[in-house]
């Protein structure tokens, strides 16, 4: 059997440094991104990928908010799904066409994916997450007063809601996506994270207006599916210690007990690599293999050793 | 081998007569609409889910319209694209639900479906389907000269683009949907009629600003899939001769033969009864067994024969 790959895409990714987000530069993108996914699939590895959605999400708030008065609006579990087919659509349509260019030929599809989280979790009493466009003090009062929503004061742009971002509990597509894989078939999935959803007693599923961490779904993901190496793909080319001090340090390999205890020392911010190093322990204690730690250009030589940070059970 | 069944319903059929298509709504018509499917799955069906997109896309284009100077534009084919997992994301927790109330636990899931068009398909040079929202003559002039539309005036409500309605050749993901089929799971797919794309020569995958008809392409899919019964849900309970004449006369069976000379001889209006039977004869023309033509209530009983119209071949 071959060896299995999830890869999670960063949500900026599709959008580089400078640009709008045009749909033509994010398919640009998702092609780069693809050309990376060939060379995995040509060096042997089956393939997951997974993607985050942070700048395709705002813009999916924005657009519902702007025609409020004309449609009917998307609460933002259904934004989450909206962005989810966007991106699907751009990647698979990247990976279609570098693959084939390479003589691959199998399929790639993507997934609409529900992430199941507690209703009890202690996130939807504290929201931090910041989503969607930035609005006045005036308008801020008013989304607070209609829709209930927690506004923050954001330095110098103006106010913005902010969501709750519970822990992922189980992936409802995990055993589909594995039956799915073992057929040869290439897995666009869990993009932004998932929609989160609340399973009731009764069957129900209730769509709730919280955002998860992409990586750390995919980090349970990757464990569920029982997949070998999980691909953290970000913007930095490996994990540093002391970042962006006179003292920064690339970190090349480490074992997942040695990155708790940077992380316990305060090394990783919240927000940021944190949750990344965080989503990685938990993929290795939960039976990974190994985690990669990279920037999208550098995954193949990080794969072999040669780039990016490993880190190992 | 379980009968297998394809059910295309109907674009408006979760935005009910009078409803201005709220997500609450929606959502509850996806549930009466998932009720029927899970008495198919009791009957023993295995069971494709495709849907029509028009309200929801309609929707995506002036949201997308709206919020045009402050976030990207999507064009025609990602709106179709974000229909899917949107439609998709209300079926799918209608049919999870449903189906295990109902004591049945097969995995359901949502496909993002691309179909292949001819970029050399007349409807190129003849766009014919209205879509999104309405705008004044000004207005349209702008759109006209800003982004080529062709705009077409609508009495009394203003003027509104006209798209291309192209000949789906080949559903993209089919051998995917296939297998998945085969392992049990309940597939919704080619919602909106499938996102339009153009497979050029060295495999770039082009989007095109078209949108396709669901029912044809349900029923190439069917017929593809080797599929037994294509069900088309629309607004009334049986096909009509002499539809709103005081002649008029429900048609409870016929073969594909009979319903061509009827539509040979105009019976069924081209934009609404008349693409349904033109679908249903290619099905049962493509090796296709029977079609089922109803409304969505009287599935059950149309399926035995005993509401709506059944077309043999």
């Amino acid at each position: 059997m071959a060896r299995s790959a999830l890869i999670a895409v960063g949500g900026n990714s599709l959008i580089g440094i400078g640009q709008r987000g045009t749909i033509e530069e994010q398919l640009s993108n998702a092609h780069a991104t693809a050309k990376k996914i060939t060379q995995l699939v040509a060096d042997g590895w089956r393939v997951v990928v997974t993607h985050g959605n942070g700048p395709q999400v705002g813009a999916a708030l924005l657009r519902s908010d702007r025609a409020a008065g004309e449609v009917y609006t998307q609460p933002l579990d259904v934004c989450v799904a909206v962005t989810q087919s966007e991106i699907g659509y751009l990647l698979e349509r990247g990976l279609e066409c570098e693959l084939r260019r390479a003589g691959f030929y199998m399929p790639v599809m993507t997934i609409l994916t529900q992430v199941r989280v507690n209703e009890d979790d202690p996130a939807f009493k504290n929201p931090t997450k910041p989503i969607g466009p930035f609005y006045s003090e005036r308008e801020a009062e008013e989304k607070s007063r209609r829709f209930g929503w927690l506004m923050v004061e954001d330095a110098a742009r103006g106010y913005r809601r902010v969501v709750p971002s519970p822990e992922p509990l189980e992936i409802l597509e995990q055993e589909v996506i594995r039956q799915i894989l073992d057929l040869g078939i290439i897995v666009i999935a869990l993009g932004g994270g998932g929609i989160p959803v609340i399973v009731r007693e009764d069957h129900t599923v209730v769509g709730v207006e919280a955002v998860i961490d992409k990586d750390r779904a995919s980090a349970l993901l990757a464990a569920a599916l029982g997949i070998d190496c999980l691909i953290i793909s970000t913007d930095v080319d490996q994990v540093y210690l002391n970042y962006r001090t006179s003292e920064q340090r690339g970190i090349k390999r480490a074992t997942a007990e040695l990155m708790q205890h940077y992380l316990d020392n305060g090394q990783f911010p919240p927000g940021s690599m944190g949750p990344k190093i965080e989503a990685a322990i938990r993929f290795l204690t939960n039976g990974g293999k190994e985690v990669v730690i990279t920037s999208p250009d550098r995954v193949m030589e990080a794969i072999h050793g040669k780039a990016g940070t490993l880190i190992t059970p």
